[in-house]
């Protein structure tokens, strides 16, 4: 048997998510650029994702940007509005948990010039927002704070962020890289004061190489690739429309069952929370388990590290993800647990198990008689 | 009966290749930044694809960088080196006929303090090589001509521009946008002196949202899209897995049969050009039928509007694309053929047909047939 807990680093394909790309990729496989039919119905398709997904966010169809997934989309909230506003002022805040898709990029323009301020967070990983309302500038242009933690599932307040950032700082923008949120919550941007969010389709069973981004109506950017100017400009290439109606149609499964989905996903939790709660020496990582987000759960064994715990699952079929799994095979101390307070012990041994609404009680309880097979065996030979 | 000429628009994904996306989506669908096994198992996918590629272009897998597409691919090839580059000097030279993938970038530089030439063309669309040997300058740092020409198929000189580029400015790289190229040619960048060159997988029969960007060993290069440090950190991102798995196959597919598709696409050339060839007013832009590309013919009808051509085609079936479908509805004034010296007139009565290796002798016939239906009538209408 095999069991996937590894839910936060990439999903599987629903069914018929696979089955529509199948169909725009060998059928209806028009260039929605075309003048022709074949054109024009495969456009359709691009309108549609487009006013699906607005839907889901209470938002306008033409806020919606398909991009390649959700690293482009962070690149081209923080680099796009960054170089658009540079007029504006120089200042950036972000979170210090955010994920390097935005992290990077804050780098990056931390040598265009930039100045980027790093806002803290406390021990559930939450962010600072007494720190947040000193750092906020009449020249701050934008604050990056991620919905949803991807190692720990820690819930930012984004909208008390937001509200706080547009009233101390009128001329900045409010992004927020909601990869690990979309498709949990029911976000509504505008009432949110979110100008920007980033989302990823893979995270969410659709296919890989596409994501969007939201941009509220009137939020200034300059796109970061360039050429024949689809989507009004903002992003040239020829449209992914498999991509795009892929990730449309798993988002609309996704929050047709998502009260569902998510009451699934706590008891998938508490039953994991429970199932370990004789064992010594394992800590919960983030918020209580009903605040955090539904899906992900940060544990760390203490005395054992997590690379030979991931692979001891491994070899019994059992797969999560030592830290998160989005940065490629770099096995850094999370900057995130490093954020909350970990002592440095603990950073080597923290695994994430992350759930989809695939996953089953009969799983979990798999995965508990599992831990308590190894974990003991996993101590004596690290003692030794 | 659906007559799809528009292939250098966008191409239908083979079976093959759709087979195997939708079971990369549902089945190995692992995250290659994973450490566990179907971590493991989706990077092996990346390594074959980037190892089938690079086996094609003779090049080594580390120099195959996988993108969101071949604008994607155009855009880092200029910004990036652009960016990278900008100490040794600051001259950019791309031809006049190139694709807005190239062209837009390159205005972008232009406004970041760059200088670019614009290199002209002859009649035949082939850039001229004794303007060129003007321009080169010794803080030329980059030089962009396409291989094959998308609206009339003309192809470029490319070796041998590549060897005066490097004689004449030795800081300068040669980058080569091969979207309408790859697939037709084979191609040896090593041999050919190119140091860039750009693919896009839905123009070979693979999915859309895929590509790469050749970059030979030795290259220097800023990435445009940050965080996780994918790709050796050249571009970030989860891999699309099933994109770069499926645009390999497509790859291995057509350069297995390449000789084959190559006569077979001549020959329906030669059969389209010897079908019209009773018709008053009819021209064939660019090369001869044989030297150009033997996919993509730009035939101007006298006193015939594009669109309405192209719409009363459509009406029976058949796609064509008015000049390039490209660039997202735009009608302008076709800049390549207007760099050719057609005259105002014949830009505005150009379509482009574009074959496949899935077209047919019967589909040219019926094409031809009713071009004789309907040309005198259009003509008619037109006079009116």
């Amino acid at each position: 048997m095999e069991i996937y807990f590894d839910n936060s680093a990439t999903t599987r394909c629903y069914t018929e998510v696979k089955d529509l790309v199948s169909r725009l990729m060998t059928e209806d496989f028009g260039n929605p650029s075309a003048m022709h039919q074949k054109g024009v119905e495969a456009e359709r398709y691009m309108k549609e994702a487009a006013a699906s997904i607005a839907g889901i966010l209470k938002a306008k169809p033409e806020e919606i940007l398909f991009t390649s997934g959700g690293t482009e989309s962070d690149n081209l909230a923080l680099i796009g509005t960054a170089l658009a506003l540079r007029r504006r002022g120089k200042h950036i805040i972000i979170s210090q948990t955010e994920h390097a898709a935005v992290r990077e990029p804050a780098e990056f323009l931390k040598k265009e010039g930039f100045e980027v301020s790093l806002l803290p967070v406390d021990a559930e990983g939450v962010v600072r927002m007494d720190v947040l309302s000193e750092m906020l500038r009449p020249d701050t242009i934008l604050v990056s704070v991620m919905y949803v933690n991807n190692e720990t599932g820690t819930v930012m307040p984004v909208r008390e962020i937001a509200g706080l950032v547009h009233e101390k700082s009128p001329l900045a923008y409010f992004h927020t890289d909601a990869v690990q949120a979309f498709g949990k919550y029911r976000i509504c941007p505008s009432r949110e004061g979110i100008d920007l969010l980033s989302v990823s389709s893979h995270k969410l069973h659709g296919p890989k190489g596409a994501g969007f981004l939201y941009i509220r109506k009137g939020v200034r950017l300059q796109p970061l690739i360039l050429g024949g100017g689809q989507q009004n400009g903002m992003r040239s290439g020829t449209d992914n429309v498999p991509g795009a109606a892929g990730m449309a149609l798993a988002s609309v499964m996704v929050y047709e069952h998502l009260e569902d989905n998510n009451k699934k996903l706590y008891g998938l939790k508490k039953r994991l929370q429970e199932g370990l709660s004789d064992l010594e020496g394992i800590t919960l990582n983030g918020m209580p388990l009903e605040k955090a987000a539904p899906h992900i759960m940060s544990i760390t064994f203490d005395g054992i590290r997590s690379e030979v715990l991931l692979h001891s699952l491994e070899d019994r079929g059992i797969y999560v993800s030592a830290g998160s799994a989005c940065s490629s095979h770099k096995r850094k101390p999370s900057a995130t647990l490093s954020a909350m307070g970990l002592p440095g012990a603990a950073l080597e041994s923290t695994i994430r198990v992350s759930f989809s609404d695939e996953n089953t009680e009969e799983e979990v309880d798999s995965f508990v008689k599992t831990v308590h097979e190894i974990v003991p065996m996993l101590r004596r030979y690290a003692r030794k």
